[in-house]
This record gives structure tokens, sequence and C-alpha cells, in this order.
């Protein structure tokens, strides 16, 4: 019943599997939370790193990699010296400000909810 | 600028910290695949192993226990005999519902992207 509710029709479920696509993708710990650092106006692999609280370079570095073969982020190299790097988000990345935002807004309902006890 | 468009205002630059929140608690490879699997109907530990493809027994049995402890499953123990242990999703589990679309247009919009190349 809830689920009738919920998921609408029998097409919606299907298209659930949608989520799986989206998941591999974006899923894990890292990825949105750097697009989010990105978002935020940090270029730099420190500053990044920084807002990305509890990622080591290691794996930013390999996060920065995955997202730039998946088309988010633009590695940027100015060739002055010293040599500048600079990560920007591409355009493709605004494709997922519905998601970002369903996100944010359920973090703000499980906030809440902890806040007042189960 | 692209900022600008996708965030609104500096009050929804703040609320995207909710989303870490959000990502603590349903983000990692298989949290919402479970929670989409018992959607599904299933509700047996075999059935939601056979639903959510390459899940170990031993990572379902973990995320299960994690998913009961955020609230969003319960363990329902049938004493008969032999005992069946059943899986249920709670109505908390509801409010994922925004992400889960939000997810799977998402997925749509990236399979269609891959399909028609870069």
């Amino acid at each position: 019943m809830n689920d009738e509710i919920v998921l609408g029709t029998q097409e919606c479920v299907r298209s659930l599997s949608y989520v799986g696509d989206a998941l591999y993708v974006i899923g894990g710990k890292w990825k949105l939370r750097v697009i989010i650092a990105l978002r935020e106006g940090n270029t730099r692999f420190n500053e990044i790193q920084r807002a990305v609280e509890g990622i080591s370079a290691r794996v930013l570095s390999n996060e920065l990699k995955e997202l730039e073969l998946n088309g988010f982020v633009r590695r940027v190299v100015h060739t002055q010296s010293p040599v500048v790097v600079e990560y920007q988000v591409t355009t493709y990345a605004d494709t997922l400000k519905d998601v970002l935002h369903a996100l944010s807004d359920w973090g703000q309902i499980h906030r809440d909810k902890i806040r007042k006890g189960w």
C-alpha cells in the first residue's frame, strides 16, 4: 500500500533502476561532497581538501580523476611559473542540482528527527 | 555565475551542509539499493540478496542492521516453526522518495548522455 502511494505506478518502480546508474557514478562517500566543495568556489587541490573534511590527498586525487572522467570536473593547468592547477565544475554538474536539493531537504528532515528523538 | 543559477541564494549554499548529513546515513554503495529491493516487495534475506546484484551475505547483513538502527527497516521475527525472519521498510523510509526520484531522473539523464556520446 505504501509503495503505491510513494512510487505511483509500476513504470515508476522500473525507473528506479536508473537509481542504480546514478549511484554507480555519484555514489560513494566523497563524490558529491567534492562537487559541493568545487561549487562553493574552491578550485585548488589544497582548498578542496580543506573543504571536504576528512578526505586524504590520495583519495581526493582519485575522486577528482573519476569526476573528470565522468565529465563533472575540468582540470585546468595554467602554464605560468609556478604552474597553477585548478579544478572547475563543468555545466554538466549542474544536472545534479535536483539530486543535491533532494538530499539537502532530506538531510534536514533527518536532523530534525534525530533532534526530536525517535 | 553558474552557482548563482543553480544554488539560488547563500542560504541554499548553507543548506547543502545537510547533504553531508544525508550522505552519512544513506550514502555508500548499497543502502539505497537495499531500500529499493525492500520497496519492491522482497522481505526475506535471500530474496533481498538476489534483488541487490553483487552484494555478499555479510555486507547485506551489516547494511540491514544499520538501516534498522537508522529507522528505515524493521526486522520482524515470526516465531512459528520454522522461524521466519522478515525485513520491512518503515514509513520513515517514505521520506526518501524525493531523493530516490531525483536520483532516478538523473540516472536517466546520464544514461542518455552516455548513449549519445560526450
